[in-house]
């Protein structure tokens, strides 16, 4: 089961879960896998930015993506971004072996011009091995690498492996655009490009030709519910959804305490125990809890899910 | 008339009209002038990053100044933020002969330390002179400078001609709740704190202790009832209607493109007669231009200020 | 007496003298415009970075422009470097018809993409306009714009009034190189190459086929004799030269302080009555100042120049 | 064999031998390890930006640290930057296991104000435990993170198990002199500082009170005589040995080919049996390697070591 272009619907990026002193929470990486499939998710992406990645030890790492993947029965991408290529290749290699579906690579934050950012990948696929599937993740916001429509093109076609383009790109909705144009006029080959950002913008970017969603958003069941009105061309109850919710999908998408923010609500809808970070952890005030659950509150309105 | 400590409600970030072929269209400033007058603004900013600023002749700073002094008969707030304190100050001294009522001053992005950036404010300060009401922008996601509360409260205590935050740092609500906190402690005189990025936190902003926004949204009218209607208590009916324009200021407020969407809104609103911004100007692509046409419509079922 | 692409030797970026008291000191304008022809420079580029012109008011930019340009009677390259495009014009029109040979233009540190900066320098053309022989600045350590010869290939080939281009990236001699292996497979127009860094790598830059230098350092003298000496084909001589400045070479070249020491030896060498920069200022410390001074004992054993 | 902050002389920053297929040379390794000796070091650093740490894997970084550790007999560093708190707390404890005597610590380069600096080093510290003496790798240029004297003092004041500063803030002269004075007036612990940029100011940077070099330019033996040459008072001596090697500091000092240029003198030395890097590489031209050549030559006039 490897991933390729055709891949749609929404890949939920998987929180991790810990118990508050700090060790993995083994049982509820089952609850939460099995809350994600509930939610009408075609894949998930596991060990990204926000599922604390860098605080877990390689084997831990290994050890998540086995269990993920031996219960989730979709296909799972796994975030190996490193800062070399040697531990890069080690974390593909081995996550592969276990079953996963593909690899999804973030650029250093210090790569500026066009050639180094296409070079970067080229190494990056050398190392790797060219046989395993990898998606681009374009985050300028947080990776401060630019990439222009032009760049992603010339990396898709030197690389029959890149399948996916991972776009959090901000704004974004021309990028959509000019690379489905690219494709139409047979300048690019076909990938597949889920939307992150929080979803902050998913009911433009899937009009603009976007396959889905890739983010962590707290009720992963609306942005599948999202995704499959638009697909059956229900518009305005694609948007009257999305819309609802986007009081909340704006607040959870604050840099650096959205992690807080969505750990919180997948507590309270029961997905994992605890909402605690691993440290360095960020935290959320009393304050921004009880903005949270006036959202709710709010929400429910509109949304039963949302009612606690 | 100058800007105190004491200034709130809403400051609307004023852009500035240009007929198609780039020239200053300076029927349509006295139309804008009147427009915001007319939502309810107590106050307009000028000559900012979103006011094409660096596109004008410095003839034209001036002469746009006393042409919306001259009407508006509220406080305007001129940005003068420039590479160099010569030209700060010339600028500052010109448009406080006019009748400004004080300046705004953003730190240049090369800024790193705290020291650097309490330092920079300094030597602005013995630039313009301490005569001259002044207002620090903290935006960090356009101008890349990090401020901490406390680096802000060493700014404002060193400095009496320090009155206003433009807060949009993102995220930002503890910043207000740290900065209000501290005042409460006696350890930072009281200043005027009004919000930025677009009003996309607006609705929590106020209740954590902002004194009203300071932003170009489109609708400022929108801003103006919020804000009252928190200063009221009316919390539900606030977040009711900021939440039904939620949709169009995340859409505003996307970095290099918002501008087209706010001019092509406030055309639309007959606030101004083109939305031709001066080259280089951000085009608004068709497809976008229908966007914004859906999600006025979607709008206007439940604020009759956006139907057309 | 406009710039073109034979441009060689020596381009002095000239310091601008103030009094202590921070008021311009045009009597220096004209000892410092002397000494540097007395130096043997073919031209001056006034108005830069090192030139203090963030600090300059609009009119004393241009009556430093007169000054200079009047005395002279070599090419003078005037910095035209601006936040916004139409400052960026008004500067440039104005000191061509003061008689200047051409502009300077360093890209706005916000760049990212290639297409960004082609972009952006296809704008300051048409803001200027084609006729205004121009130099492309390259100088990523300061600006964070980091420009592949690609790029500077293509500004160059776009726009005729490309002249030369102020190389200062850092490593930058294989780009010396590629720049002139691009030009012989005619994939390039020619273009002068003149180097900054403080001449920091000029010794080699030569070899590589720049044309000269156009930095700052304090013995402009030495940069000439060095230029000649390369074109004379006495690389050991010139090589003798370099590395007996080099100490107070590098030493100059400190970022934030250099400029300091650069005014500290060009007031021993009585080229400016003081070394006092406008406000704010970088300082130099009693420590400093006496490394200076042994710097210049030990290069006096071999350079008569730099015996006080 | 812990390190404190007595530490003084030359810790060579240890290049990383590979063969030309990029497998690990161990006995280059041996090899280098007795070069370094032989050169009058005093201590080693490993896995550092410069020994292509993040190009290992997991199990050949502890195999280098248990082979160098084994045959050196002075003390080793070892560099842990990570992205995570967890690859840094396990590379740590596995590398005192093996006997290293402490390690290295980079920020990563998304810090800006002085409050994450500081608060990085206190997770770091908890991260590794309070027991295992720590340096503070101060390099803006790569890191892009700045760092004030204040805010070194604290992290200082606030770790007893931080014992030296790597300095190579750039300029960075004044730096060392106002850590040095904060000492002395007593408020910040004694810390032993080496300096680092590839020595290219070591000549003051010992005058100004620093304890030596912690850098891998490829003649650690002038170095090392430069230190005592200092320590003797024998000024003049120092900056006559130190200026003789400038050109060639200078030239391997440039960021992206400097190790490239390193390894070729290393193995023109006999120390290594191959200068090749583990790939991605970044290669030497056939002129930049006749550059150095040169520069060797000119040097071997005065310092014999440099004839080959």
């Amino acid at each position: 089961m490897k991933l390729d272009h055709t891949a749609k619907g929404v890949y939920a990026i998987a929180a991790t879960p810990f118990h508050p002193d700090g060790r993995l929470d083994t049982v509820s990486v089952d609850r939460l896998t099995d809350f994600y499939l509930e939610c009408g998710v075609t894949g998930l992406t596991i060990l990204g930015i926000m599922g604390e990645a860098p605080k877990l030890e390689p084997e831990e790492s290994l050890a998540i993506t086995r269990q993920v993947v031996g219960r989730a029965g979709v296909p799972i991408i796994v975030g190996v971004s490193a800062p070399g290529f040697a531990a890069m290749r080690s974390l593909a290699r081995g996550v592969m072996d276990l079953g996963a579906a593909g690899v999804m690579i973030a650029p250093p934050p210090s790569l500026r011009t066009d050639d180094q950012i296409i070079g970067y990948y080229a190494h990056a696929v050398e190392a790797i091995g060219d046989d395993i599937p990898f998606v681009i993740q374009d985050y300028p916001l947080t990776l401060t690498v630019v990439m222009t429509p032009g760049v992603i093109q010339k990396i898709v076609n030197n690389h029959r492996s890149c399948v996916m383009l991972k776009h959090e790109d901000w704004p974004g909705l021309e990028k959509i655009s000019k690379l489905r144009a690219a494709h139409k006029a047979g300048e690019m080959r076909d990938i597949s490009i889920l939307c992150g950002n929080g979803g902050l913008f998913l009911d433009f970017e899937l009009e603009r030709g976007a396959d889905g969603a890739m983010t962590g958003y707290a009720f992963p069941d609306m942005l599948a519910d999202v995704v499959r009105l638009q697909q059956k061309g229900r518009r305005d109850e694609a948007h009257d959804l999305f819309d609802a919710h986007l009081p909340l999908v704006r607040y959870e998408q604050q840099q650096g305490v959205g992690l807080a923010v969505r750990k919180y609500v997948l507590q309270k809808r029961g997905a994992i125990a605890s909402d605690a970070q691993r440290k360095p952890a960020s935290a959320i005030s009393d304050k921004a809890r009880a903005e949270v659950d006036y959202l709710l509150s709010r929400l429910a309105r509109y949304d039963k899910r949302a009612a606690f």
